[in-house]
């Protein structure tokens, strides 16, 4: 059962649909309440500022929650130029649209506690630093990744820009510990800087890095997160050719930090974490 | 007046507004009659091909065309992979969606009889070989290289890749003459293999190069094409500052190009041209 905005869907004179060109941002609701609230809108603002819209009023992006329930749900906001323009060229008067979808959400707890197998990803992202970090709608480039993988056991896949160097996961980003500090990929000249990443981020010293995948061989601990499934521990890492290059048993480290992101999104906190 | 299909627009739902998963076609329609359809159905099936969709049939795409009146029409045809999946992963059981609007078009003539002056572009173009050549609808590089500039002067821009390479202008293919040999991007890299391009590529000798802007000024005339725009004579280049770079007094050589281009998309004939 999933609650949408009354006006249901795109006309099909929307720059959303035409072009990609708008904005989305997926939230976990916990009783109501939007986690990384603030992180989202400043996101949200940050891609405004990009792509030249105007920044939505918040009692507008918060109207959805009069409609959330009860336990965990996720809100899905898209925001586009709205209709009109002469090919690519803006409309003179935009008028950006709103739309949003809030539905049931199950937190991933086998994968809280047992850790998730991922793999490389074949497909490069592009360079594109004009569209870094934001989280726009033009996203083929994850849909192609996420195809190259079926089988369920493999719960993401990790990408590398056009140079090789690390970047995210198709719809999460990473995290290692390298002797003893924490690390991510710098996401300026492609990928989405998440909420839960930028969170964490401000609590912690994480050093931003660019880095090939030869550095998570190094690595005593890797994660996956982002704000709606909170911190995976990473226990396998397979090739493209789905042949395993490394292991990593989960440690009290892991737990530490997943700890830290789901004392964020109010998730339950592992067991044994000293929090 | 445009007249679209019935069912007009996007459920909430489709992965073409969420994420740009889809294709569109452009097609030029004279008294009801496709141009270049061969062109453009070729491109389409090689889109889909490239996201892994199932080609429409023939039939389904044709039937907006009983729609087409006399004159000058332009058919806008957009595919999606449809509702569904969870997050980025493919649905299961995709069912395409197929949308399309027919809008009067007034051929461009005094752009074919005078020339236009054009500009670089800031924006760079990301390097995908993945979608290089398709026409999907990832399109917010277009659309922001196309917000660098609002005076009616300026009737394209260039776009370079991130590596300094020409590779088209924001919505239109671009050809050169040098040394008496005609000339083009190649476009492995990124940029939309136009349909106008392949059928001039196909009957004339058109070499697909690596140049960087430099090679413009080495160039006895310079064209920029589409199937809808048909073919424009450059006579002036403008850096990204607006200060002029080069020029062209349009040449019979300028004029036979065009007469190629016109006679392949049933546009008048330019004067004096021998075709």
């Amino acid at each position: 059962m999933s609650v949408a905005s009354v006006e249901n869907g795109w006309p099909l004179d929307d720059r959303g649909p035409a072009y990609g060109d708008g904005l989305f941002e997926t939230v976990l609701v916990g009783d109501g309440e939007p986690r990384l609230w603030a992180e989202h809108l400043a996101r949200l603002e940050r891609g405004c500022g990009v792509l030249g819209l105007p920044v939505p009023a918040r009692a507008e992006l918060e109207r959805p929650l009069a409609e959330a329930g009860p336990g965990w749900q996720v809100l899905k906001l898209i925001l586009t130029r709205g209709s009109g323009g002469r090919g690519y060229r803006l409309p003179p008067d935009p008028a950006p649209r709103l739309r949003w979808q809030l539905n049931p959400f199950s937190p991933p707890v086998g994968f809280w506690q047992e850790g998730v197998r991922v793999r490389h990803c074949h497909l490069s992202l592009a360079i594109q630093p004009a569209l870094a970090g934001i989280k726009h709608l033009n996203r083929l480039e994850n849909v192609l990744a996420r195809a190259e993988w079926s089988d369920d056991e493999t719960a993401e896949g990790l990408l590398r820009d056009t140079r090789g160097r690390l970047v995210e996961a198709t719809c999460m980003n990473l995290f290692w510990q390298r002797d003893g500090c924490l690390e991510t990929p710098r996401l300026h000249r492609c990928g989405v800087a998440g909420t839960l990443r930028q969170a964490l981020m401000a609590r912690l010293s994480i050093h931003e890095v660019d880095a090939g995948p030869e550095v998570l061989h190094e690595a005593q601990a890797l994660w996956l997160g982002n704000s709606l499934q909170g911190l995976w521990p990473v226990t396998r890492l397979d090739d493209v050719d789905g042949r395993s290059l490394a292991g990593w048993a989960i440690t009290p480290d892991h737990r530490a930090l997943q700890a830290e992101a789901h004392a964020l999104l109010g998730y339950p906190l592992p067991e044994g974490a000293n929090h």
